[in-house]
């Protein structure tokens, strides 16, 4: 039996937001949730108590990193993901598509070039001979970051590798574009996803017949909307993965906040009301929480605010500072005033700052926890906003604060 | 008044082995400890709670340290040590003497190559051009080795200091000079510790008068033995710092365990039996730990097996191993079956092997609390087989498993 469901208990009228609960064999996930990134089977410099204290209800972790290292025949044989990181909750796997991207036509370039046309030109999405990713319609070749060995993923290794990681929630194996690239590759590209959709379907269904045969829990698989910006294509995919009847979705691509509303809302109105939304790919702006929110998103993940944390840049209710600032060094106050983070209950500024200055592991450990909070705590409010109602004028008031002006896009 | 006291409550028959307790200011130490080294205001990669359920009592700062970073006058400002790193208990500073050593004659060179005579010769124990630290009667020149700039440290200085960072317990201000270092040399450099402990007295009873009027909580202050591998030095040393009447007493040198029983019972035998006794400079060898109890050691500090926790080197009651070694990778058991803490209760050796091979930052926490826990918990353990009057007993049972032969030095 398959111990998955979705239950939407709110809608917020006026828009597409609403408040629900994913039930998975680990435990539900009361969404809007801004899920942890747990990449490589650890959500980096925390413990799974500190992530649990924080609020965290589930971890995203890495189909393609956990292959390379540990690999995912040791994650299987550990008991799967939860069980080998010393994770009592959900988790999620990305499917390795966006290392098709990041390791692809990405690789080397940053993603901002290949993404973003005011960073970048449609020649920065061609191929080149030195990236690490090669895409063809069968499946990807990469050459392993670590050690260039050459690796082949396909929609139905991913799978398999999805089920012997043994998350509760696996992503479809998708191409994720530049959004740069030639209408013609875009395409040809998302023909790709699609079939390779199917193709996971197909042996996601062929590997729970074996799971059930051995009473072992089910695991949900998501598909991944592709498109770029484009409404005619984005729609298309949406319907298209609709009508595989999928236990949810995921929208891949990559976004500035400007982009999100419109994208967004074109999947949303096609995909069914009864299945989870799940943004791939939002930028490091709170911004994009409630705008994702608004038009229907209900589960997030994004590393960027773990790793400015670990860079020294600290999310505040009013703005981003960044604490290894020499004006923090005599700062006896807490990171934010408003926050009850453990790190903001316990310490100051001053001390921060003395830990990133003497190069001390716990300033990644505090600010991380605080950045971690800020974020998955934000997603809980915009969660009890849309249960009371309160919703657009909680968006409005809150980033105003945050950007100390009224918010527009 | 003085809130600071120390009473011994058991002892040992035929070892200077007692069991004991430290009062301060922030509450009791039970003796033997090993305390917990924080030598730039942090426990490396730990949290404070993480320490105190690891066990851990006191934990122990470096004044040259936070005299560079943050700044002696910053921590003040913070209210003192033990408020500015969120540790509610209590605390000590070594004085910086180690350093007038480690950035000085032994600087670049290792202190093995000074310090050990199977390693380094008397030539290598002489000044050079090179060395960070110069040593004068006054006092030492240290340049920075963060920026090169060139800072002096004296007796005097280091009381300020110290009071500023304000721990519960103080070490004077010494020249801790190489054991290969010539007759004459030892001679002059023990004679200058001497007048530099004198000189600290009158500077921290100066300081004292000064807190006392403002309310403030005595920190105690504790001489340090010196004398290098000679009975005569070593015990007119401990003579002569037991007629300045101090708060308790350091010993101080660079000890191989074979060398530990005769130089600490000459000190032992001549200082008071009623101040506690701190071996400084002990090494990475649990043996260290018996052979120090044993000839009446009250408090340890030692950095080093933190340090080799971060490399992968894990303590455990039959020996040390690197958990980065392939053959832990399908090693779904915990380090050390017999170890209660943290780590070992939750995680497999397959998991922590990962973590170093993936260079995750939850590596060194994990492996760094298991460590500390390893020799804070066998101190416990030694002070239990004093009170229970097992500890000759409990030492070879507990040497010949961990070394798996009978031990002898």
């Amino acid at each position: 039996m398959k111990d998955y469901a979705f239950t939407v208990t709110h809608s917020m009228p006026g828009t597409l937001a609403r408040a629900g609960v994913i039930h998975t064999p680990h435990g539900d996930i009361k969404t809007p949730v801004f899920t942890v990134g747990g990449t490589k089977a650890t959500v980096k410099t925390l413990t799974p108590e500190m992530v649990k204290e924080m609020g965290g209800q589930a971890v995203l972790a890495n189909t393609y990193h956990l292959m390379l290292r540990p690999g995912a025949d040791i994650v299987e044989k550990a008991g799967g993901l939860a069980k080998f990181m010393h994770w009592d909750g959900p988790t999620f796997t990305d499917s390795g598509g966006f290392q098709v991207f990041s390791l692809g036509v990405a690789y080397k370039k940053g993603i901002d070039a290949v993404a973003h046309t005011e960073k970048g030109t449609s020649a920065n999405a061609k191929s080149t001979s030195k990236q690490l990713a090669k895409v063809d319609d069968k499946g990807v070749t990469f050459r392993s970051h670590l050690d260039g060995q050459t690796l082949r993923m396909t929609p139905e290794s991913s799978m398999q590798l999805q089920w012997q990681i043994g998350a509760d929630i696996h992503m479809a194996f998708d191409e994720c574009a530049s959004p740069l690239a030639s209408p013609k590759y875009l395409r040809e590209s998302l023909d790709r996803t699609h079939a390779w959709a199917k193709r996971c379907v197909v042996e996601h269904e062929r590997l729970w017949k074996e799971h059930e045969k051995l009473d072992k829990p089910y695991q949900a698989l998501w598909g991944v909307v592709q498109g770029a910006r484009n409404e005619k294509l984005r729609r298309e995919s949406a319907r298209y993965l609709a009508s595989l009847d999928l236990d949810g979705y995921g929208i891949g691509g990559v976004f500035q906040p400007e982009e999100i509303p419109e994208t967004v809302r074109w999947v949303a109105e096609e995909l069914p009301e009864d299945k989870p939304r799940h943004l791939l790919g939002m930028g490091n702006q709170v911004s994009d929480l409630f705008l994702g929110v608004e038009y229907g998103i209900d589960t997030f993940d994004c590393i960027a605010f773990t790793r400015q944390a670990r860079n020294g840049g600290i999310y505040t209710s009013t703005g981003r500072i960044n604490i290894t600032n020499a004006k923090f060094r005599e700062d006896f106050t807490p990171i934010d005033a408003d926050c009850d983070c453990y790190t903001c209950k316990n310490y100051t500024r001053a001390y921060i700052n003395h830990l990133f200055r003497a190069n001390e592991m716990l300033a990644y450990t505090l600010a991380s926890i605080h950045n971690e909070y800020f974020v998955v705590h934000l997603v809980d409010t915009i969660r009890e906003s849309i249960i009371d109602g309160t919703f657009l004028k909680y968006k409005a008031t809150y980033l105003e604060k945050y950007f100390g002006k009224p918010f527009t896009i």
